[in-house]
C-alpha cells in the first residue's frame, strides 16, 4: 500500500496527546507525517504551547485545552484515543462551519474484544455459578461439597440457548459471532429491526460485518416485534449507547417479557435498564440473574440491594479495559493517515451533529 | 434412516439402571427394542431380579449388581452413562473370553460442551481478575474503585495468545476450537506428537475432528519437542486422562519451561501437575496463575495453601457437570443401537484390555 502514496501527501505536523507514545508508535507515524511533537499529559487550557498548536495539521489523542479555530488554523484530521466522541465534540467549535474542513475520528471497535470476553465471562459465570465457587475457594478456603452446587446437571450451556443481542453494533456484533460459536442461536434488536452491515473499524475475522448471524432481527420501536424478541431470550445482553431513546428500554413492563430462567447482561450505558424494576423482577423470581458492568447510578453505592446476590454480578465499569488498547488506537489512526492521503473515507468518523 | 432398519433386527429386551428416563427417552428406545424394564436404582448384588438380569440383550445405564456372565446370557450391547470405563470393566467378568461377544460403549464426549465452557470461564476470570471483582461486589458490596485493578490496560485478552492444548481428545480439541473463535493461536501436544484425527461422539460442529486447528504439534515424550511446546504457550490447559505415564508431567522442571506471564488450566486429572512445584513456581511469581478443576489430593484439605489466592482459581471438580447429561446419554445410546442394528461401528467402544 504506502509504495502507492505520494510523498507530497505526507502531513507536515503530527501532535501526540494524552496517549503513551514508544518508538515503535513513533516509526509507525513518520511513514505519514514529516515532524511529531509529543505532549504526555495537556488537559487545561495553555497546556499546549500556541505555536504547537498553530502548525499542526493532524491531532492524536485527547485535544486538551483546544477551544477555537484560531488556536489551529491549518488542523485537518483529529484521531481520538476514545471510543466515544461525546465529551469532545460539546465544544462550541465543533458545530461552527470551520468544523466542516476537519475530519475526527473515534477508536470505536477498540473494545470489542474485551467488551465481548466479559460477556462471554460473566455469562457463564453465571451458568456455572462461579460467585459461588469463588467464595467458598477465596474466602472459605474450602473445597465445595459434592451436592453444594446442584448435583450432576447444575451447569447451563450456552449451546443450544437463544442469545438476544440488544443493539448490534461493533460491541453486540461480536457478542453475536462468540455465543454463535458456543452453539448458541442469536436473535438481535435494533431500532429499525432490519438487517444492516457494519462498518469502521473491525479487527480481523471479528464482529459479524455483513450481519449474517442473527437468525432474526427484532425493532425495538414496534411493541409486538420488541416483546416477541425478549420473550424468545435465554440471554439478553444489552450493548446499546445513552440516548433519549434507549432510557429504561428494559422497564418493568419489558423485563415482565423476558422468560423467568433469563439472564440479563448489561455492557452498554446503565441507564438503559430500570434499576429498581431489575430488582423486583429478581426478588420475584421473574429473572434467573443479571451482570452488570454499568448501572444507572455509578459509582454503585455501597451496600446497595444488587451488591451480594449469588445471581447477581457486578463490575465497576470495567469492561472495556485492555492491555491492547494503544496498540490498536495507533493502527487505527495510521489507517486513516493512509487512508486521508488515498482519499478514502476514514474509519470512524465523527457526525459532529449526532455526536459520536 | 429407521425405515431401512428391519424389524428382526429389533433388540428383545433393554434394561435401563440407574439414570433418569422420562418418557421422551423410552419412546426413543422403542424404535429399537421390544420391551423395556427401567429400575431407577440399583447398585448392589441382588438389587435387579435374576428374571430380569436373563432376559436382557441391552443395558444401558450402570450395570449395579452385574458380577458374573451366568447373570446375563443374552447380553450384546452395555452402553454406560459414563465418560470413563475404568470402574466397570475392573470386574474380572469383562477380562473372561464372553466378554469379547458384547460391546460396551462410553458417553465419552459428553461433557464436551460443560468442561471447554469451564476452560473459557476459567481462563478468562484470571484475564479480568474476577475473583477480586467477585470478593469487592459479593463481600465488601462495594464498587471497585477506577485504578484498584490496574487501570485502563488490565485485562488481558485471548486473542493472539498462544494456548497450547496438552492431550488433544474430545475435550482437548474443544478448547482448541473455542480459542481459535477468540483469535488465539493453538499448538498441540501429545504423546507421539502427530496430527490425528478424533472419532466417537462429537456434538454437531465441536471439536476438531479433523486435527486442522493447531499450528504445531508436540510430543511430550521428546524432552526438547516438550520444552519447546511449554516455553511457547501463553495459556496451558491439561486435558489428559490419569495414567501411569502422564502423573507429574508438569513437574518442577517442566513447570521451568513456561513463560512467568503464563497460566495453566487443569480440566483433567490432578496428579497430572506436582502440586508442591507448582505452589513454589506460584510463589515465585515463575507463572502468573492458575485454574484448578481438579487437585493430586480430592478433596483438597480446608486451609490448603492453594486456597485464598487472586491468581488461583479452585473449583471442587465440576466442570463436566451439565443439564444436557442425560438428554446427550440417550442419545449416544439410540445412535449406538442404530448402529448395532445396521452393522456399524459404535461409537465410544470400550476395549477391555486398556480400559477404556
Amino acid at each position: 500500500m504506502a509504495s502507492t502514496l505520494s510523498e507530497e501527501t505526507r502531513f507536515e505536523h503530527i501532535l501526540v496527546l494524552n496517549v503513551p507514545f514508544p518508538d515503535t508508535h513513533r516509526a509507525l507515524l513518520e511513514k505519514h507525517v514529516k515532524s511529531i511533537t509529543y505532549i504526555p499529559s495537556a488537559r487545561t487550557p495553555g497546556s499546549v504551547p500556541d505555536d504547537v498548536y498553530r502548525k499542526v495539521d493532524v491531532i492524536y489523542g485527547f485535544p486538551g485545552g483546544l477551544e477555537n479555530w484560531a488556536q489551529v488554523p491549518n488542523l485537518k484530521f483529529v484521531q481520538l484515543d476514545l471510543a466515544g466522541a461525546d465529551n469532545v465534540v460539546r465544544g462550541t467549535m465543533w458545530h461552527e462551519e470551520q468544523a466542516q474542513k476537519v475530519a475526527m475520528a473515534t477508536t470505536s471497535g477498540i473494545h470489542m474484544a474485551p467488551i465481548s470476553q466479559h460477556f462471554i465471562l460473566t455469562t457463564l459465570a453465571l451458568f456455572h455459578r462461579l460467585q459461588e465457587h469463588i467464595i467458598v475457594a477465596q474466602v472459605d478456603k474450602r473445597w465445595g461439597k459434592d451436592d453444594e452446587f446442584g448435583g450432576r446437571a447444575f451447569i447451563q450451556e450456552l449451546k443450544g440457548k437463544a442469545v438476544g443481542v440488544l443493539g448490534y453494533g461493533h460491541i453486540g456484533r461480536e457478542c453475536a459471532r462468540l455465543s454463535a460459536a458456543f452453539g448458541a442461536r442469536v436473535l438481535a434488536a435494533t431500532s429499525d429491526g432490519r438487517k444492516k452491515p457494519q462498518g469502521g473499524y473491525v479487527g480481523h475475522g471479528m464482529g459479524d460485518p455483513d450481519g449474517s448471524i442473527p437468525e432474526a432481527w427484532f425493532s425495538t420501536k414496534d411493541d409486538t416485534s420488541f416483546r416477541d424478541f425478549l420473550s424468545r431470550c435465554d440471554v439478553l445482553v444489552l450493548a446499546l449507547p445513552s440516548t433519549g431513546t434507549t432510557r429504561h428500554l428494559l422497564s418493568a413492563t419489558t423485563i415482565g417479557y423476558l422468560p423467568s430462567h433469563a439472564i440479563v447482561v448489561n455492557l452498554g450505558r446503565g441507564d438503559t435498564i430500570d434499576t429498581n424494576a431489575l430488582l423486583r423482577a429478581l426478588d420475584e423470581k421473574r429473572l434467573a440473574g443479571a451482570a452488570l458492568d454499568v448501572v444507572e447510578e455509578e459509582p454503585l453505592p455501597d451496600g446497595h440491594p444488587l451488591f451480594g446476590r449469588n445471581n447477581v454480578l457486578i463490575t465497576p465499569h470495567v469492561s472495556g479495559r485492555t492491555s491492547m488498547y494503544f496498540e490498536r488506537s495507533i493502527q487505527i489512526c495510521v489507517e486513516n493517515l493512509r487512508r486521508l492521503r488515498q482519499g478514502e473515507e476514514i474509519w470512524n468518523k465523527v457526525d459532529f451533529k449526532r455526536g459520536y
